[in-house]
């Protein structure tokens, strides 16, 4: 953790708990934020003292109010600045020669407007580093923090939310306020509730690991709009999951803006950044949300629920219709459906009506009461072939509602297994699902809810089980002598490089190249295929030829020393008649690779992840299905089965319909080494190995070709 | 239409629109089917008169009951029948004998409970059919008519559903109430409500045709649980589509219920039910929805919107992210952002603060008052390069939300183009929200549906301007030669076609087989090869060799008259000494086929749909990927082509990345005469073309490989 990261972590304490609160810039104008700020502690019952600063203000509402913070006579823990974005950086420097540490900045006219704004917000920063200041913001709504010990509003939202174990995080001002709303119907509580805004100081990061240490937050929500450092915020989540268990949901917004313009390679055109940002949140154990409700969906489930230890679910219904769709969508789910004990299938023979339906999915009949409803329910807990119970209603004219849903809850607290609850309709089962939400049993009003609720947490609950990261064996590298390669291409003014030297490179690393020679003259043609060995392939090498094949500079199938004289020979006249000028470097002799399936191995750098790799089968499985998968660098080798294993076409290679099995392991080490070169030599922008040519299972696999494209920085820090 | 089918739209009239009625098994315990039956007619207004029939009571509530429905002194226009199961037929004879022709009946305990209940549900039906009765159910809850001249709930439903123009149609009768309750909370009304439990009589199909006439519904909805007549919905759909342009919307259940054993060939492997079912509908102009919520969603948007003439919408917000959400969402539904003319720009550049977007997703900032809402409405609207907006509202304390929501009322009234709304949150936005839905604007919680059901309603515009169905061509078939084929093969107690007789029928309907001959002798083969030209294929035929290849029965590449003679004797031969006792037919010449992209055309038929034809490239599309596309048959040219380009391994055909274009027209004609031929010769049961070798385009396709399975039924109806 960087010392300004450490810092935060400590000056977040007084920002989440302060006992002393200066407002700088309030006022009493109402419609104004300084005024609803300032309204929003006063009214939430604040455990602490409030300053108001308010140049030629005697009094803000009954409190007297200061000039300067400076004023103020009592130390203070929390600054709150709502003036205009021209005079904020004023505040801000009278914040630190108070001593105030802890800032947050709600005032708007910052980066998002871009112009002044810009340095404007530089300026903040500037006099925060000065300080030792931690600032949230600017342009945000600011925060909850419902802790009874605290209590305080210092947000433009309209009321406290009710206090509960969702940590709750939001880039967007504006959409805060739709989502405590939202809650407050639905009976949810917040342990924090953050608008962080511009994050020019404080970002989405520190406040993940605070709230990993914050003993009222059992579940992270997170809304962004921009993933500015991708791989600090796969670091932190990956942290907050190991240390602390807590779940991470993200809304990452803007699925459809493609990010980097489209490069050259392959690579580049499949990899739009919002599936790298898929595969980085999957990687990094993120639960990744498509709207607010199917996040609250998801963040109550774990919030009240305990983590399901396999996936066998039992359904209780009082109509089968819902029944039907709720199986269905729970099969979707990769979700089973629990196979009842003979046990259980007896208590409820006699414990339901001969019409019911006592296998799962379990229908107690329109007419059903409470009492079917308890039966039904005390069975399904009791077994042990049962992970978790669905509960569905719908209101007929005989249906107790509430006696039902008082039901659910009293038996619930008799087991440690998760139940979920879909009480169908609005108005007729309002005071039951009331009941249900006050305590703390997850409601949806689509019973297909359920089923995505339950497999995100029996997902998430396997990825807690997961082994630690295995390290790969970095014996075999020679990071040197790639960097050797990598510094001379870049001092010749290459952005790229030749074949024989991507294939060193690749050499340095262990890849499964094939062996190769650059020679020079007709004889050491000769003499090096014989030690290669036949069939030979002989290339062309020259900066100024881009299509080799174009030129006549390329042979396949040399197969005596002789033969690779008399080709050495034509190649290169070829080459000097079709291009006179060009400067020629040699001719590269490999060894033939033998006929196998081809993959692509890809590496690019995205903005915001770094360096990614893809996997792909050749042709047209890349070309027409994308069927392709991406990984965030560093890898597991689990992680590259995993990869490997999701490609659609995957059932190719490990010898679907009489197919031969290939070798996937020999792809996963290719994948870890071209990992492991992708973060010593961060040079190397883009490299395509296309085709990967792989044998059957054993056998390996050899690079047959490859491009490799680099920076023109010598140096990285 | 069939006779029954005539008189039930006839009957249907006095069961929607009666003006006496008998409750036939009436009585007055409170929490009975019976008592909430009468109860609900009672209390809903009904406008007629109301007879109880239950024997041995003076009267129902206030109301004087008759021991018979025989006994009541007038005439009565709706029978409604709660009496048990075990006595309902007598109660139907005597509504027989009164001359009542229009019936429901409530009670359960017919088909659903098996055993004794198929047999009372076969008596209803009889008694019916004698005495001309249709009625709805059993095993139902009833019907509801929202009509002011009429105002009947003859149903257990807790309360009479607001007016409105959806009629809805359940199989379910549990569900029923759910839906009833969720629409009242939303303002939304019904025409007509009903529940036709275990359709013995009357089906969805006739209430499809009765809602199609009846001028209150503008949407029809449909829940179902099983399909029992795939074609005729399909009919009833298109039907009511083309005659009265209203949209047919369709919850089907048990989506992952495999339908048919898996049948021998890839067809049969690949059609679950279920991605028929999808096509079916596709076909139909059904749309069909996943859930409850979905279906409201759209039907509200076509109940109060126009449909939208193109795709291009308008997204005004007071939150940048839930703006962002909801772009991406447009766009993966294929809409568009509209893209505003000049003077749009101009305007929302006056009448919005510097800080505001004024691009499309317009942002008026989160301060924004009804003056900025109205002004970007009225911008929008009447920018002619916009065909729908949306508008979406979160609750900020500066936030006039009612008064947003009146303007949305008052500026939509001027102009004839969609808008729907979504004010997010809940409890804070909710006075907001009825004075939306009292004006019939459609409303979302999630701005994410908005997308969905523009997108839906959009297409369904696209749907209805389709130009009808084009016809095929069928003098290049010769039925009767086909026919004569399949029976002499029934006949002879085969259930497949030998290669030779496969492909005589596919001859027979026009198909581009190779030409072909069957030979019994050398000399015959040396003749009939050089007849039909080289380099031919030639291969052995006997219904007792199944695997031609391992018994040394096919040679390919046979190029002069001496070779084939010479291969005839091999062949014989090669199966003699393998075979000793397989009774052979001969060997079968034809013409080798050149080579070609390789298309797989199947035919099965599906229990509730009938024929289906399947389409999909050979090999690895096929049998990994599963990439392949279905259709009802009968089919017009544009439909095929459409199935034909909908899969994705269609770019090959197309001719992408440099491969030459296949020839796409010459597929759509072998599939339209499959088409034909599954609907002239119902024996056929399954058909393989495996593969077809489809050449460059103009230069048609060949048949490679065919599988022919047969019923043994001679005669169909």
């Amino acid at each position: 953790m960087t010392e300004r990261a450490t810092l935060h972590q400590k000056n977040l304490e007084k920002i989440f708990n302060p006992q002393s609160v200066a407002i700088i810039g309030a006022n009493q104008n109402k419609g104004t934020v300084p005024f609803d700020i300032f309204n929003g502690i006063l009214s939430g019952d604040f455990n602490g003292v409030i300053y108001p600063v308010s140049p030629g203000k005697k009094n803000i509402s009954v409190i007297k109010a200061y000039k300067y913070v400076l004023d103020i006579e009592d130390p203070v823990d929390l600054g709150i600045i709502v003036f205009p974005s021209s005079v904020a950086h004023m505040a801000l420097e009278q914040c630190g020669q108070k001593g105030i540490k802890s800032v947050i900045i709600i005032s708007a006219g910052f980066r998002e407007v871009g112009g002044k704004g810009i340095e404007r917000e530089r300026k903040l920063l500037e006099i925060a580093q000065k300080y030792d200041i931690s600032f949230i913001g600017p342009n945000c709504l600011g925060l909850i923090n419902t802790d009874p010990n605290v209590r305080i509003n210092a947000s433009f939202a309209r009321q406290m939310p009710a206090a509960g174990s969702i940590g709750f995080l939001s880039q967007s001002g504006a959409l805060c306020t739709a989502v405590l709303d939202y809650a407050q119907a639905k009976g949810i509580g917040f342990s924090k509730f953050v608008s962080f805004g511009n994050k020019a100081d404080i970002s989405e990061v520190d406040l993940m690991y605070y709230l990993m240490r914050d003993e009222k937050t059992k579940v992270i929500l997170l809304y962004l709009e921009e993933v500015s450092d991708g791989r600090a915020l796969m670091k932190a989540a990956k942290d907050v999951i190991e240390q602390s268990g807590k779940p991470i949901l993200i809304i990452k917004s803007g699925r459809t803006e493609e990010g980097a313009s489209a490069a050259a390679s392959h690579t580049g055109s499949l990899a739009g950044s919002d599936e790298i940002c898929d595969a980085a949140f999957e990687q990094a154990g993120i639960i990744r949300c498509d709207h607010i409700e199917e996040m609250f969906n998801i963040a109550t489930a774990f919030a009240y629920e305990p983590i399901p230890p396999s996936n066998r679910v039992a359904i209780i219904t009082n109509a089968g219709g819902p029944g039907v769709l709720t199986t269905d969508t729970a099969i979707k789910e990769g979700l089973q459906l629990a196979c009842f004990s003979e046990e259980t299938s007896k208590v409820l023979k006699k414990a339901l009506p001969n019409t019911a339906n006592i296998n799962n999915p379990v229908d107690v009949i329109g007419d059903a009461t409470a009492e079917r409803y308890e039966a039904a329910m005390e069975a399904a807990f009791q077994d042990s072939n049962v992970d978790g119970v669905f509960v569905i209603l719908t209101p007929q004219s005989m249906t107790d509602i509430d006696i039902i849903a008082q039901k659910v809850v009293d038996v619930v607290q008799k087991y440690d297994k998760p139940v979920y609850t879909s009480f169908m309709g609005e108005a007729d089962v309002a005071s039951g699902i009331r009941i249900l939400q006050q305590n703390q049993i997850p409601h949806y009003s689509l019973p297909e809810s359920m089923s995505k609720a339950f497999a995100v947490t029996h997902q998430f609950g396997q990825y807690l089980k997961k082994a630690p990261a295995q390290r790969i064996d970095m014996a075999a590298t020679d990071p040197l002598k790639a960097k050797e390669i990598i510094q001379k291409a870049i001092r010749e003014g290459k952005t790229y490089l030749q074949e024989y030297e991507a294939i060193e490179l690749l050499n340095a690393y262990g890849l499964p190249v094939s062996e190769g020679v650059l020679v020079t003259s007709e004889k050491e043609a000769g003499q090096m295929a014989q030690q290669i060995g036949f069939p030979a392939v002989m290339k062309i090498q020259s900066s100024d030829v881009l299509h080799k094949v174009d030129v006549g500079g390329v042979q396949l199938n040399v197969i005596t020393e002789e033969d690779a004289r008399r080709t050495y020979h034509s190649i290169i006249s070829n080459v000097q008649e079709r291009m006179p000028k060009a400067k020629i470097q040699g001719v590269f002799i490999t060894r033939q690779i033998p006929k196998g399936e081809e993959v692509i191995l890809g590496l690019k750098r995205d903005p915001s992840f770094g360096p990614v790799i893809m996997f792909g089968l050749g042709g047209i499985f890349v070309e027409i299905f994308k069927d392709v998968s991406f990984r965030v660098v560093p890898v597991t080798r689990e992680e590259v089965l995993e990869m490997i294993k999701q490609v659609k076409a995957y059932e190719i290679l490990a010898g679907a319909r009489g197919r031969s099995r290939r070798d996937v392991e020999a792809i996963a080490d290719a994948i870890l080494k071209l990992s492991q070169l992708a973060i010593d030599h961060p040079q190397i922008t883009e490299l395509d190995i296309n085709p990967l040519i792989v044998l059957e299972e054993g056998k390996g696999c050899f690079v047959a070709d490859v491009k490799v494209l680099l920076t023109n920085e010598l140096e990285f820090n």
